[in-house]
């Protein structure tokens, strides 16, 4: 139910939020006599439940000075199709006018909007998003981040009061919460030097959206030791033999192809049907066509297994009927029996730490072991990042597919307890669920580092995945906004993705600017340039740092930071004595080494390059060019360092971009 | 001299333009007979040569009604210290408020910049800048490229006419000329929905910076047959050794070691002075120690040696005196005989059409050949480029070095004529000549493609590059827009310059936005995200082309743009029928084709994916992610095709979102 205008205020005032407070005024004696007390100049303004935009329909009139004025007013007022009344207010000083709003979700619920008035709501749409509730840390940052923030700072001689705006945002928690309310507009507020006044307010109470999440475990897909594949084929171009060959890399995995028609395949006996087994396998995969797959996952739920993988599609994503009733069956399934599924619809899950891969790929059974978890919602994303970093390191793959029953939530709670990982990658697309996401991120985020991938930025990507996911991939920026809140790390392409998981599992915590030394002063520039622009934040140093620096390098070169340390008058002593230097400075959080081979002379043997990037006691990143032989060369000896290793100069400082944004530290 | 308003709305006047004019009064009675002779209200404001921000010390008095405000108003204005007189003006309506400056940059000359009033400029820096004079384009261009370009074109009830934004932008060609100005702020400027007045204008009259150009012939140095090295070396790991090995890649190359301490070096049959060859040299490249290099040259020049590039260092980059009086008497040299230098303090110049490897770097010599020509000014950057694109095919690579002599205008004199280069790419940080840069790459963007990066973007890497170069870098947004009005693409990384060129080298011509097709639909929605937030542009099809798309692929998939053809349904003839859909509609400038491998029956022979790539009838780009081998095998196809092949989706979509970025059409 809409409130009128002074109930909103009402309401707000209840909170102790200072309103231009407003007298409800029927008849136009009231209007006088409210008037009157406030004092004049006046405002007002009609009232009306149905009346959405008070200045479209010229419901607002300003600066009225008489009763004469008073009277006028009110008869134009009311006769505004809708009326149902008049409220009277003092006319209040203006100050930076700032919009707060609370808005539903489909996604998240409760989520609060914050942006300066005037052009820059309306026409550079420069806005933040939180969901509620806040806490100081989000309410602070919420204000911060839009650009017109600059206004409050001070602009045209006019402060604004930053407390004032925050303490308004925390009170939202416990406001939304006790009046349940869906949608709150106060658009002005005017913000002074000292405090603030809500000049309008528009508030909407109902029942808010409520997210019920059922989540369990699934780390037994990832320990199966028994997996029975319900479609095995003989045919090598089909996908039922290629998940025999992919857990085939197993040997310790017991294998059960289930196909009434052959007796073995690829040297593994085959039986007819999951109940024929000699034993109740651990997980089940599903190849079969979409038409046998309820049926088949109905048996093996029969028999006690304790969890499926669909990787036949025909289902939500096709976008017909049957499709979704199928879905609908296979839920029906997971209720009554407690299964679970993962799909349908998905290539599989990787177990890489265990040597399980439950997947059509058998080429990701020599991806390397590691730390980094990878959970996607896309098969195709997920494909694309394992071949550019198959040496990254990874300990389990999962592509979620049409998440009929197991979703991320249950994955990043697997995630959080599972001690083979510590960095968890997520690639997201769009989700009915965002807040239960929201919610089981804030845990992960407590006991791992996490970095978060939401494809949909462009409004043509958001309409492709709306089509693609059946599911609202919803406003990019309030998504973004969320996962940030609960502490991962955001990045906005594959690549950065997991340059950022690779480095967050190598180094154990960066907090601080990068310092950026080079033996070419052009490197530096650039790399300089990119860490900036992409929101990072180079290395303040102090005087001390920087009058060392100046005491050991000759005049020609950059002496704070970047830092040149010149090849030409290659020193190896006064390389150790650069780096210590500028390890020891407080603000360095990070160390970036550029190094492009020239004249031979320059090709380092490959233990002075480890030497030189051992001496550095914060984590540190080498950016090495040269031949592609040179380069392998340098990246085998250091691949178990603590360096960072890259070829590419706008890879690496994208990277510490990321890391040394403040709002990444960890 | 600094114009009084009154004098400065004159000279706007005429020239046509529309002002609020105003009275420039010396006594109490002129105020008052001007403000009647105008009407009232009037605005009143304090005029003096001296007093610069007229609103800071209250000078403007708005809304002035009778006799006796004008009285109050003229002693308050002329109580101002530095008052000379007040300016008595017509209260005009306000419109949109916009900024037209003019100023004379070190680097360029006359600079125009516009941007909107208010917060835009001030606390957003929303700001266009391009060069004088302006074509009818460039002035459209700037107006529209502001963010706040958008309260032009309808907000809040207002309206802007931005055709008489852009004639007054225009008439400032003339304006500029004529009158000399070398300072200029129409500020504000109110536009209406038809027409505009300058409401304040502020204008210095004075000696307009001039450019003096020397260009001459540097064509010989990629066309030496005959090198002289002066302080060739025994010693492998001396510059004046790596410099031998890199010319002795080439047998037909006539090369003479100077070193009168040696007999031979590397086979090499050694003089003791230049003035000892049996034949005059080409070319000399000079590697002894600064200190000898200026008798060197003038030996040089004496025996009639038509250019030296000078590889040694310390020169003005030392930045101590001697290093500038060195380059002082280098200069006279080239003066007095006429001889060119290139550098000092450059690795040299690689002529790789010409199997002329002039650097020390030997590795170059086995850098593919091709029709690309690079220009660096920074040796660090040069290298990384190179060992990073190695197999790009270059024509030419020049290190510009300390530009003693041979500077940016002459190598973009060179290459406009030169017959073995098609695409330029730029690689600049700072200069002391901006406008000769900009005139020479006007000529040559209307004969070749050409790419430029410019350094300096964020504020450290620009103060790094000032004292790096010992010029200016100059305000990065300036020089961009400078080089963008020349009709150059312009990038922000030494990838995107290289990955542009390719790209710029392949195609014919790409006019129009992009269409994305995919076999997943993940990788679709992640590049169309790429090319949208990078500033280029999607494709978009007529109902035609999406009719047929409807009728060619199944519900299931993305059927617009992204177009997802779905592996699983693999039909090639199906592929074909979109290739040639998609290729026929009139918006498509480029096709990107996205594949990511995952089971094997998807790895596609080489030559069906070559047959797919080769129907398509627009420039294409291949996403190709798969196995390192498998991915080498399909770029070996590939590689004469007419098709760009990446592994990277990031990079293909920057690349495409580049070339749809309609300013950089070609």
């Amino acid at each position: 139910m809409l409130l009128l205008e002074h109930e909103s205020k009402a309401l707000l005032e209840k909170y102790g939020i200072k309103t231009a407070a407003c007298t409800f005024c029927e008849t136009e004696e009231q209007a006088i006599r409210a008037a009157k007390q406030i004092g004049f100049p006046v405002v007002m303004k009609v009232a009306g439940r149905e009346i959405v935009h008070k200045s479209d329909v010229g419901g607002v009139i300003l600066n009225i000075n008489s009763e004469e004025e008073v009277k006028k007013a009110f008869q134009a007022l009311m006769s505004i199709p809708k009326a149902e009344g008049v409220n009277v207010q003092p006319q209040v000083e203006k100050g930076i006018e700032v919009i707060v709003g609370v808005a539903e979700n489909e996604q998240f619920g409760s989520v609060v909007m914050f942006g300066l008035g005037g052009v820059f709501v309306e026409v550079l749409k420069d806005v933040s998003f939180r969901l509620l509730p806040l806490t100081r840390r989000d309410a602070e940052e919420m204000v911060r981040e839009v650009k017109g923030y600059k206004l409050l700072e001070g602009y045209r001689g006019m402060k604004g009061d930053v407390g004032a705006v925050v303490d308004l945002l925390l009170k939202l928690n416990e406001i939304v919460e006790k009046e349940s309310i869906v949608e709150m507009d106060l658009n002005p507020v005017f913000v002074y030097e000292k405090g603030l006044v809500v000049a309008d307010a528009r508030i909407v109470v109902g029942e808010r959206k409520r997210f019920d999440m059922e989540i369990g475990d699934i780390d037994f897909f990832f320990n199966a030791e028994s997996v029975a594949v319900v479609g095995a084929s003989t045919n090598p171009i089909k996908v039922g033999n290629s998940v025999l060959k992919s857990l085939m890399s197993n040997e310790n995995l017991r294998i059960y192809p289930i196909n009434p028609k052959a007796n073995e395949i690829l040297g593994l006996k085959t039986y007819p049907s999951i109940k024929s087994l000699p034993e109740v396998p651990d997980i089940a995969i599903i190849t079969v066509p979409a038409d046998y797959v309820v049926d088949a996952v109905r048996e093996a739920a029969e028999i006690g297994v304790r969890g499926v993988v669909i990787i036949s599609s025909g289902f939500k994503e096709a976008e017909v009927e049957e499709g979704k009733l199928r879905e609908e069956e296979l839920r029906k399934i997971v209720r009554e029996y407690g299964i679970r599924i993962i799909g349908p619809n998905t290539f599989g899950i990787v177990s890489v730490i265990n040597g399980l891969n439950a997947s059509f790929t058998p080429m990701f059974s020599e991806v390397k072991k590691g730390r980094i978890a990878l959970v996607s919602q896309s098969g195709g994303i997920c494909h694309y990042t394992v071949h550019q970093f198959r040496d990254l390191g990874f300990s389990h793959i999962l592509h979620l597919g049409n998440r009929c029953d197991v979703d991320f939530p249950d994955a990043l709670r697997f995630l959080a307890n599972d001690e083979n990982t510590d960095v968890v990658a997520l690639y997201i697309e769009g989700t009915e669920n965002g807040r239960g996401i929201f919610e089981e991120l804030k845990e992960l985020c407590k006991r791992k580092k996490v970095v978060v991938m939401k494809s949909g930025r462009s409004s043509v990507a958001d309409k492709a995945s709306v089509s693609h996911t059946g599911s609202m991939a919803g406003d990019y920026r309030v998504f973004a906004s969320a996962m940030r809140q609960a502490g991962a790390v955001v990045v906005e392409t594959p690549t950065e993705l997991m340059d950022s998981a690779m480095a967050m599992a190598k180094f154990e915590e960066v907090k601080g600017g990068v310092a950026v030394l080079t033996i070419q002063a052009g490197l530096g520039i650039v790399a300089a340039d990119i860490i900036e622009t992409s929101g990072g934040r180079l290395a303040k140093f102090g005087d001390e740092t920087v009058r060392k620096l100046k005491s050991l390098l000759p005049p020609i070169t950059l002496r704070e930071n970047p830092v040149d340390m010149s090849f030409s008058g290659l020193d190896l002593h006064v390389f150790a004595e650069v780096i210590d230097t500028v390890c020891q400075d407080e603000d360095t959080g990070m160390v970036m080494f550029l190094y492009a081979v020239a004249p031979p002379s320059w090709v380092l043997p490959a233990e002075v390059i480890s030497q030189i990037m051992g001496r550095m006691t914060k984590p540190s990143i080498l950016v090495y060019s040269s031949t592609p032989e040179n380069y392998a060369e340098i990246k085998e000896v250091l691949k178990d360092s603590e360096t960072l290793i890259f070829d590419s100069v706008e890879r690496a400082a994208r990277v510490a971009a990321i890391l040394s944004d403040k709002r990444n530290y960890f």
